[in-house]
């Protein structure tokens, strides 16, 4: 007989004596990417979104997600076995609180927990027990095997400074909060202090592992020895190597009489069962994760560099873009969004030093793309034609440094309408990417900007406006963030950030123009935006009247630079493309 | 012998064994603007500035104040006797955790001292001794007399809501909350939630009092006898009252088991001392701050009428400047900023139901505008002369509202660099007041597009942008702030706020533009500003080529409603002024 995942569960409960178990999403890291071992909630329940949990009892099993997937949930989840709550409208501390009886046993994995919500769990009249070993070891049968990708070295020439002086750099922050330890539990974080990438998800090539850097730089790398064949011995030999799993361990031996700095926003509560009870636990931003954030000259020539070859793979694609939409359209079979992101790869892997995607593509034809996260499948693949929009939102991992960008495309004539809210979200992009602002200033400062031209006509966009970048590394770097939340973190020189406002109207189409910028210092105290991002813009769609003159120059100069840089390098074929999306305003329009 | 006011408190310290105490400027409101009576920092060091607190040793004296004043309190005090620290760079905490012996005995007023306050300082070494008996009641021998300026009645026609209906409001969250009381310490909520205004501060219609609201609504206002000669037996009926001295002993009785609600930001600590050991506080930020942010309709058309009459009073002193300033500069004999601003007055005056200033104006020529706070005295004043921009910030008390309003005019030709930094505030002033943005967006989102122009010359201005105004009440009303702050209160159709950019350039010149606006419901979910203020603005200093047509415009409409409104009321040999002032930029210039 075919037991359910949730059956197996339950009786695994029983056997343990535990009322229930709470099931997140989240792996040990919190990852926004997940390695298919750590998809435990969509083997539990058949979800697959980036975000939720489930909370599984006796006789009841509830699924919480956050207003992105109410829709996707409910098509994927057995509906019978499964109540679908909110996320944040009915938080789980809110719904226990409300219906669990005091004492009730709550099984939870301290790995995969942060602080924040096990301070928020541990106010409700439940007991919350915390596992000693994983159910999902025994009960999921088939489970894909734990991520062993290898890990590679991030040379010093492509890093521009060594592992050595980073740790060195890092160690003098511990001393001056005289902090005996920093727990790194962030795999980018790892990534960068030991100048190395990893190969454990695709798109993210952070190294899952844990590490512990003491006063003196020293490091201990906890990190499964499997990973480490690719890696030279020099490199390797820098640090203590020690199995994955002895993390939380080590932990606890160290942890008499010492200070030990931890992530607060990402760590897992298991390190402070572990530290607590015989040391001092200093919870703040892990500091690499501001360091990271400010980029030396090496890393930003990578940057300038890698987006030669993607903007050059770039006017390839929509140059082949412009042969095909029209030709396919006219030969009664138009190309569809998975042929395009196909061709799209094609174009990438010509570069070379190509790697892989930043980022699943998201390659969206009109009403598709009023799906923000949307991502074409065999049931949702569009046509792309001449007179909707097309969107696609695409980036590359190259050795030194990491891509993201998005334009918005048609081939005919879009309607009124639309052409008015592509002129507005190019209007809001325009006006901050030539913004001037005082060094410091922080992200949600700058965020209306990007906005203003939709709230002029009534409209606005549900997302941040921008993100950090990481080099050779994650596709949304923290800390810095534009958007309309609070984002603490001061924008200076050196950060990478992308611009990237839109506008997306359900069942109809959607829009968004993205730059990668990196933040230079335009004149003492005060920063502007360069481009990194080098693709035409498409201006065939936007009402030009509405521009004002200085607008219209940026545009012109970008594209000035956009043709200069990338004519040598695309393809023939797509030159006399090239030359005709850059030319000046003022000459042909 | 004369006995300096220091040696005096030495000895009073001294003879109740203390080793010091902590002498801030605040009175129990935290309030903006102190009485005479409260302005014991100054009797004691002759440090007269808004914000500071001194610390009395036995053998030395400290007097911490903040950027603004670190010049005048070094002008003010006996640079011997007291040594200037910085509030901020080096706050009174950090100061006693690192020169203070543990145990020494701090003597402090806990009427006078928040709760936040108290907490950093109970984490340093040193003994905190709250004080029952202030020594400044026997020290200062010629302390003015306690504040008892009459309470008038705030008649329903002019408020909009009876006090019966907001108490039950009030009360309606209180239950909400589950909580017995709440507290009130900020005298414009009490002003605000019994319909009456105060006269103990000049320009700051506050009844300085307390009150304790139950969850049905009544209230006990401990206030004095004297204040209350003036007000109708059926308002005071309606309030069981009590001497003000009374009001933490009361607290204290009725504490056991009771849940009272106190405002976390400006409470003194000494309301914590007296309920917590019997009762809980539940601090937030007290209900009636938001509630009274939200503008009746009445409110609303007060302030609307308001300015119709603070405006005639405006264009009847600009159109006597703009006669005055070449005449008396001809004759040799240049107008002065004293003599400015008592005509103001007597223009204002002129206004009928006037009642006072709404704070104390600020008449600037030339280098003394570039001075954010400066107020004219016989030493400072200067001339006000063709060449030089001249800048007027002042406001005044109504029946039905309170007015706040910057002009910065010329009527020869400034320097065309300060044409271009007053060009620049006017474009940053012109693209915050026609902004269309979500209704709840807060300040802080908004701030930079007034700062943007001056940004773009690397330049920037270092005060709020915006504030709240009360009706006929405080000038700088909380909660609601435009500015780079963080402010987290939504913006909403039914606030009252201030636009105002400025730029100042040390030792040379300050420009300022302010209007008072109405947030206004400009379609479903978003809002726009409504100007409250009817003035006209200078445009002779602006260089018109910088503005945009949309800028344009809208000063063409603002300034015929301001010709409009205001022709049938100014004075008649003011009216040609008022023309030529609002004639269409297109028509003229």
């Amino acid at each position: 007989m075919h037991t359910s995942p949730l059956s197996a569960l339950r009786q695994w409960l029983q056997e343990h004596h535990l009322d229930g178990m709470i099931v997140p999403r989240a792996d040990a890291w919190q990852s926004e990417y997940c390695a298919p071992y750590d998809e435990k909630l969509a083997w539990l329940t058949g979800f697959d979104g980036s975000a939720g949990l489930a909370l599984v009892l006796k006789d009841r099993a509830l699924l919480f997600v956050d207003g992105r997937y109410q829709v996707q949930a409910r098509v994927q989840v057995n509906m019978d076995e499964v109540e679908i709550h909110h996320l944040h409208n009915e938080p789980l501390a809110q719904w226990l609180e409300n219906n669990v009886e005091a004492g009730t046993r709550i099984a939870f994995d301290a790995l995969l927990m942060t602080n924040a919500e096990y301070t928020q769990l541990s106010a409700t009249p439940c007991e919350l027990v915390p596992l000693n070993a994983s159910p999902f070891d025994t009960l999921w049968t088939d489970r894909p095997a734990a991520p062993a990708g290898q890990i590679r070295e991030m040379p010093e020439e492509i890093s521009g400074e060594s592992s050595a002086d980073k740790r060195q750099r890092v160690a003098a922050i511990l001393n001056g909060k005289t902090a005996d330890y920093l727990a790194i539990t962030l795999p980018d974080n790892i990534a960068w202090l030991l100048n190395v990438r990893g190969s454990d998800i695709p798109t993210s090539p952070v190294p899952l592992s844990f590490a512990l850097l003491n006063r003196d730089g020293n490091v201990e790398w906890f990190v499964n020895e499997d990973k480490l064949h690719a890696l030279p011995a020099s490199v390797r030999e820098a640090f203590t190597v020690s199995p994955q799993d002895d993390f939380i361990a080590r932990c606890q031996q160290l942890a008499h009489g010492k200070r030990v700095l931890v992530d607060a926003d990402s760590a897992p509560v298991a390190l402070r069962f572990a530290i607590e009870p015989e040391g001092e636990i200093i919870w703040q931003t892990d500091p690499i994760t501001l360091m990271k954030a400010n980029k030396n000259p090496v890393e930003l020539a990578g940057y300038r560099e890698c987006h030669h070859r993607d903007g050059a793979a770039w006017v390839n694609f929509i140059a082949w873009l412009t042969r095909e939409v029209p030709q396919r359209q006219a030969a009664g079979n138009p190309l569809t969004e998975l042929e395009a992101q196909a061709q799209q790869l094609a174009f990438r892997e010509q570069q070379p030093g190509f790697i892989e995607q930043s980022f699943a593509t998201i390659s969206a034809s009109s009403s598709n793309a009023a799906m923000c996260h949307y991502h074409s499948s065999e049931a949702s693949n569009k046509a792309i034609v001449q007179d909707h929009f097309y969107l696609n939102d695409s980036g590359g991992q190259y050795p030194n440094g990491t891509t993201d960008a998005t334009r918005t495309l048609a081939w005919g004539k879009v309607p009124p309408q639309q052409r008015l809210h592509y002129t507005a979200v190019l209007r809001g992009f325009l006006s901050l990417i030539t913004l001037q602002f005082p060094s410091g200033t922080q992200g949600h400062q700058l965020d209306a900007f990007a906005r203003r031209p939709l709230w002029e006509m009534g409209l606005d966009f549900d997302h941040g406006t921008g993100h950090g970048v990481g080099h050779q590394l994650l596709i949304h770097e923290n800390p810095h963030r534009i958007a309309k939340k609070v984002n603490p973190w001061p924008l200076v020189a050196g950060n990478i950030m992308t611009i990237e406002p839109g506008y997306y109207l359900a069942d109809s189409h959607g829009i968004r123009i993205e730059n990668q910028v990196e933040i230079v210092e335009s004149r003492p105290g005060f920063c502007s935006f360069a481009s990194l991002t080098l693709i035409p813009i498409d201006l065939s769609q936007v009402e030009l009247n509405l521009l004002s003159e200085q607008e219209k120059q940026w545009l012109d100069e970008y594209h000035l630079k956009v043709r200069e840089t990338l004519s040598p390098r695309v393809d023939s074929d797509a030159r006399p493309w090239l030359f005709e999306a850059t030319a000046p305003i003022r000459v042909t329009r």
